[in-house]
């Protein structure tokens, strides 16, 4: 299958050495390499690779224009995330195309296969950025003034990588043209692996954001200076840490403190400033609130018992998303064809993970394709997908687009 | 005073232009002015300047050899440290042989005046490894193959700066030479600040030391991976802190936990590994022991309970440090002539704090000076000595080297 060859030449990029991780951050050398890669593969299938107003690259097969079907995901990485998330939707995608000429099968409309730049937010921060400035989610003078860790702009950035940043923006025109978007995504979770089913179809996902945290201490000697004389950020954080798990498990969500900043970070001067990173998920929003809220408590009360200030700012958040529950239902409908009786239907999975489908449904009906994970782990080198699964989702994704490729233009 | 004018030019040299704070880390460019400060400063007294086999200098008022009288401190400095702790000490020592021979001193024996390397252990994370290395306190293979943040070993640095790292090792000339070494330092506490004295003398150090603690949970989505299947290293590093501070309280110790390296440090990335380093110091040896053991059960359980691994090393202890009590008294009667009988005896002052002084007071009768410091604030932009007191500080250094210079050589 062509899907192999094409994984294989896209593996070796950003793979870190020591470990096998990925570190492909937008607008790196990683990420210019996997967009080379695209528009390569892309134009030796005849695809027509156009760079939208805003970085994302789209291959169309037959003319762009309205009532068109789109697919796709994107190719940068978490810090030393893994290898499926993300390229395994657009490496099928175009593994699809192939299958469908395979098949003979001639397309009604247009398809587009997609790469969203910044998905994960890795590098400035706001995940699916680049879906978000397409459809209007986010302020283009606030996304041109986010800042790496080294305080590189997304302006400076993108620019240095050959694009204009100040062409960035909502682009009407994309969710115009698309009848339909079909992302399809590697399981975050072990829901598929204990069930005879390679691919299942997205539910809907939860709301979920992130929120900075920055504790204010004092500078002092941590060899001289008494207990009670300390304003020590590292205790209200050690709270925090753990308000967020009791708060995550009374509330049946998710609440995860993965990423801090330490200042100074030295092991004999207690901290002038600790910043952390609150990423918190919940089925719904009232549940998601009372996490946040119960975090924001605790943060404060223990800045308060030890002299530290505490702030507290969303950094992005997103509502729950419901997809097109009559584009979900067909998408199950077509994979149920190939699916055995005794298999029982194809399972409709919620997830707690944000992409930019999510984004996009908002704008478009959207589904989601996700391929069994028999570690369920992600963001990790140990996420994974097997050679057979990687194939039945090509397949399962042909299936849904041929099934939305037949009908001519007009709604999905 | 001379002092200013030494105090003015080597004040810029190191220091951020955010905040104020200095960076001056063994071997970097800041190191090597800041080193060339003092050598120009010294020869500019006529003193002489070698470079000991560990980088260590020495400028030499008189000529090098056994009988003499050792004073000096460090010029490096923590992450976003203070301007005092150690350049004090060094500036105030060169200022104490202009006040001498202002005073028209001429001197039984010679005197060195010296400069520390590593005294911090900021870059290379073992502190006073200058002194240690001379005393034979660390074996020079360990020292050559300590790395830094990036993973740049001390010999690879110190061959950068111009000095050959397989010379290093004991220095038994250094001991022989010296009958006798004071150092002069800002005090890291408020013990001073609410006495009439601007300057004490030392006590003992506490004993004290820094600790490794490796905590290796899994990699994973914070979005998308339940609470139960979690292997997160932040929960046990929180309960760890928490204990640290627990443990030092009801010990009346001190522990901080206040450098950590998280891996892979992403917003939705639960991490694989979390690298936490304890400090912690007690007035005696048992007490120290039951903190550190203390910190070491806590994190082990709170590290069983999430299912990750944890192992915790020491990377340098240091026994309790009784400077020799006839030198102590020696000068605090020296310093008492100046004191008005109604402020009372010049103070004795325990420390937690580490110093060159206490590595080398197993090998040479060792005595330090402090000088007040209003805030208490050390290692700090914070720390602080009115200029009248860091007067007081030369005068008393230059009393004390007087008293002890004019002892011919053979013993203090």
């Amino acid at each position: 299958m062509s899907f192999d060859r094409l994984w294989a030449d896209l593996l070796p990029i950003g793979r870190s050495t020591d470990g096998g991780g990925y570190h492909r951050y937008s607008w790196t050398g990683a990420d210019t390499d996997a967009r080379a890669w695209f528009t390569e593969a892309a134009a030796a299938r005849g695809l027509d690779v156009r760079t939208d107003r805003n970085g994302n690259l789209w291959a169309w097969w037959g003319a762009p224009g309205p009532g068109a079907v789109a697919t796709g995901s994107h190719l940068d990485s978490v810090p030393d995330g893994g290898a499926f998330d993300g390229p395994l939707g657009v490496v099928s995608a175009l593994a699809a195309v192939d299958e469908l000429r395979a098949r003979g099968f001639v397309p009604e409309r247009p398809l587009a296969v997609g790469v969203f730049v910044e998905e994960e937010g890795a590098r400035f921060g706001v995940p699916c950025l680049g879906s978000r400035l397409s459809t209007g989610g986010i302020d283009p003078d606030r996304a041109r003034s986010l800042t790496d860790a080294s305080g590189v702009t997304w302006a400076a950035a993108m620019e240095a990588a050959g694009l204009d940043p100040e062409g960035i923006g909502p682009d009407p025109g994309l969710a115009e043209s698309f009848d339909v978007f079909v992302e399809l995504h590697v399981e975050q979770g072990r829901a598929l692996a204990d069930t005879p089913h390679a691919v299942g179809v997205a539910g809907s996902i939860w709301p979920h954001g992130r929120w900075r945290m920055d504790f204010t201490g004092r500078a002092d000697h941590a060899g001289t200076t008494r207990l009670v004389d300390r304003a020590d950020p590292m205790l209200p954080l050690a709270h925090t840490i753990l308000a967020a798990r009791a708060l995550a498990e009374s509330h049946d969500a998710r609440a995860t403190v993965a990423k801090a900043h330490i200042t100074p970070n030295g092991t004999n001067a207690i901290p002038s400033l600790v910043s952390a990173w609150l990423d918190a998920r919940a089925a719904d929003e009232a549940a998601l609130t009372a996490v946040v809220e119960g975090v924001r408590e605790a943060a404060e009360k223990a800045s308060r018992d030890h002299g530290v200030v505490h702030t507290m700012a969303a950094e992005s958040t997103t509502p729950l998303v419901e997809f097109s529950h009559s584009l979900r239902d067909r998408l199950a409908a077509t994979l149920g064809e190939r699916v055995a009786e005794a298999d029982g239907p194809v399972p409709i999975l919620p997830t707690g993970a944000g992409h930019d489908a999510g984004v996009l449904s908002a704008h478009v009906p959207t589904a989601m394709l996700y391929v069994r994970n028999p570690t369920g782990v992600s963001h990790s080198p140990h996420e994974w997908a097997d050679p057979e699964d990687r194939h039945a989702g090509v397949r399962a994704l042909a299936d849904v687009l041929a099934d939305l490729l037949s009908t001519p233009g007009g709604g999905a």
